[in-house]
């Protein structure tokens, strides 16, 4: 099993891929793979939304913040949290469901993370890439729109996929000490952090986000430019309005 | 890399562990595999709590609903969606972070969870058994206790590890027609959701369940027994009040 390991560890994100197709049938070995993993008390409660339309892959570009490997990828996957399947199977069989609530959300999107991470490493392991585009969650209320999502349907997280066009180097992490906790949590000091963030403050890449932000600090970068308070509070509210809209908190 | 899909097409849950030891060793590989994987903007917004000891077992076994692989199985780690150890580097190099809010703590858990999965795909890969505890977001507020967690850290999911003791049949799935949409969402009639049940409904287990419940249908054991809206409203109330009192509900 050292090719799975070595597989997993050589995992990097792929935004370049070529025009060659991706095969129903290994999309479909893919998907297989994702829904044989761990799933609470087996109700599978989420869906896959495969985009393979040109028209549909355009209309969800803008809701990607224009990331082109959205139309450039052969296959657009959304994940979604979904107990509306589930519910209608309820309500078939004289059961009253009681999952209209935020638990029973977290519960959906906690599968539907579980089996995409599954599909990621099954494309991986057979030489695809993939990109995760954390914009699902901040564009939530549009992709419904999109995808003609109905009420117990919330999308949580989407990838592309596709033959890599690239072999971009690994970004670095975090030394597996600042992660990792034994036994309880033991909470940073000054120093714990400065040292575990040295190796990504002193690495080329950084000074030279620094520089073209014309930020001091490379944290400023991620406050001032990529990830800023003003957008997490707007996504935050729209993200609370669909779990609203859709059904999810009834608590 | 045939050995990797099979792997993952060969996924149980295991509940029943070998007191044989997981090295620690073995651990940090696993461990450095979940660290691989995608994060968002490669901010790593998780911690992983390792326990081992007993006695710290015995403190979360009941948190866990008193599931006995919990202090069976030589390791549990408890997955967090973490934005304290980000927040304390942004202070420190004078940025200022802007992540107390919902869409903060959904980007932190998808973080996590994604990172667990790699972790439970790595363990298989050598062997060894999983079981996810869903008990970890409806016990949150306790486990936080237990573990210490502070502010901006929530646990979401946990896992248990270690050398398999018994040999499960694979549980049933839905086929995947009934998950997998092209294009966009089709959704359920009547007909479809007796068709995609049916294959689970005719099970021999599924019949011994509603006996041994006392109820009519399969779904009844679900609406009545397993998943019971009394509880997921309870746990929405808890779990909600667990994301204030951690900082993430300040939109």
């Amino acid at each position: 099993m050292n090719d799975l390991i070595n597989s997993l560890f050589s995992h990097r994100t792929i935004r370049k891929y070529s025009a060659q197709p991706v095969s129903d049938g290994l999309l479909e070995e893919l998907l297989n793979a994702g829904c044989r993993s761990s799933t609470t008390g087996n109700m599978q409660v989420y869906s896959i939304i495969v985009t393979r339309d040109e028209a549909r892959k355009r209309a969800l570009l803008p809701l990607h913040f224009n990331q082109k490997m959205v139309t450039e990828a052969q296959v657009l996957l959304t994940f979604c949290a979904d107990f509306n399947r589930f519910v209608k199977w309820c309500i078939l069989r004289d059961a009253i469901p009681g999952y209209d609530n935020f638990l029973s959300f977290m519960t959906a999107a906690i599968d539907a993370i579980i089996a995409t991470q599954t599909v990621c490493i099954a494309a991986e392991a057979r030489g695809l890439g993939i990109c995760y585009l954390g914009t699902t969650t901040y564009m939530a209320h549009k992709i419904i729109e999109v995808l003609g999502l109905p009420r117990g349907v919330i999308p949580v997280t989407s990838i592309t996929l596709g033959w890599p066009d690239e072999n971009p180097e690994q970004p670095d992490r975090l030394p597996l000490e600042a992660i990792v906790h034994k036994e309880n949590y033991s909470d940073y000091t000054d120093e714990s952090i400065a040292e575990f963030y040295r190796f990504k403050e002193q690495r080329e890449d950084s000074a030279q986000f620094i520089k073209e932000n014309n930020k001091q600090t490379l944290a400023q970068v991620f406050t001032d430019i990529r990830y800023k308070k003003e957008d997490n509070l707007y996504f935050s509210h729209t993200f609370l309005q669909v779990l609203k809209d859709q059904g999810f908190m009834n608590q």
